[in-house]
């Protein structure tokens, strides 16, 4: 029995063990009562939010150069990201990793490279 | 080669297989100049802000029962926040998995289950 | 010459005295030469994410009741909020109060009484 | 009777105009059940990040420089945030004006001019 259960979580996904460790988190603590998708959604933008506070007056090349301490900051807040977005796919029963494959696939045919190559349009005004 | 190849694709992760993609993406297209923290910080809160835009006038009870139209529209958004979350963190250089799993550990020190159970306070809270 | 100041002065709109005190107090720091509508818009967006911070574990009947200390730093979030868009409405040379009127008179039009009645729906959707 | 509503009109401030007027629109279009300072914090908080998105990949300079029909969709979401901050300070009886007044009063206290000159240090690290 053991057995299986190792055997299983060595070919879990990254993304499938946080999930788990996620929900066992808040199960112990009574907080599905507060994750519904719309809380989520709520804390997971508020968490980017202080990604951006950090790189508001920065420069774009300020912005690649972070010291240690600043970059530690934000490594923190990306983990807290990461956090929410898997939390809040699981309420929602979205495939988060599928999600983003697909999504990927998608991309590729709207930004074709000889159409895309150098230019940050929308994919709706490339070719204009 | 093509063996050994396909052996250590086997044991990379998710993400580092997505961010690897997503690298290689950017390449072909000419844009890792767009790409500086700054401006990632930025494409991913505006993705996420489409994810809030789906549920700011749902109650809560409504945020969990999304139409399967609605539902596949904020899987989209959830995988672009996943995408440019991934990009971000490669850019800056950092361990989004490892700094999951780090964030994960300490939310369970500051949150104890006896002192965190039921109630929503931010930790620097507990035990007003 | 004194009185032509404050004759001026009296008949000059709120936002437009908000706009004239964050130039000075802008320029006096020198902080123009942080001040692009990029690096507002960032600021402005963390402000507000500020805001929904303090929102988002309440139901939606708690986020009527606030205590008085948790209003008071909402509103301290809300002045922030209005002073960087105003702040940025006058980097990019945007009348800000004439672009609400114009802005609710053609909600006035997109959103007529007998259809949205009642309904949240955008107006893209209305109808349907 | 006339007489006296044009004349407290005309000393009514912009923003209290422009609150009344929202006032108004929510209750003809039976909206207030979906304005809770919670959901307007939602609302107000995707209208930014709309304009962030017209920002996220331009140089700082190119953001000073955008094009007629660029500033015009700009222009519309800066009234969207507008309309939506007034909805949201209406709802929680907060003086949105005052709020803002006082706010720049504080600032001017936290970020004295010889310390803060030229730099974008957060008031808490200056003199660091």
């Amino acid at each position: 029995m053991q057995g299986l259960s190792y055997l299983r979580n060595s070919f879990m996904g990254e993304i499938e063990k946080i999930k788990l460790r996620l929900r066992q988190f808040a199960e112990e603590r009574d907080w599905d009562q507060f994750h519904s998708p719309k809380n989520l959604s709520m804390a997971l933008s508020a968490e980017v939010a202080e990604i951006v506070e950090h790189f508001q007056w920065l420069t774009e090349e300020q912005s690649k150069q972070l010291s240690n301490e600043k970059l530690g900051e934000v490594e923190t807040e990306l983990a807290d990201t990461l956090i929410y977005l898997i939390r809040l796919a699981d309420k929602l029963d979205v495939d988060l990793l599928q999600a983003a494959l697909s999504k990927i696939d998608v991309n590729e045919q709207k930004y074709p490279v000889d159409k895309a190559k150098g230019n940050a349009k929308k994919y709706t005004e490339l070719g204009k």
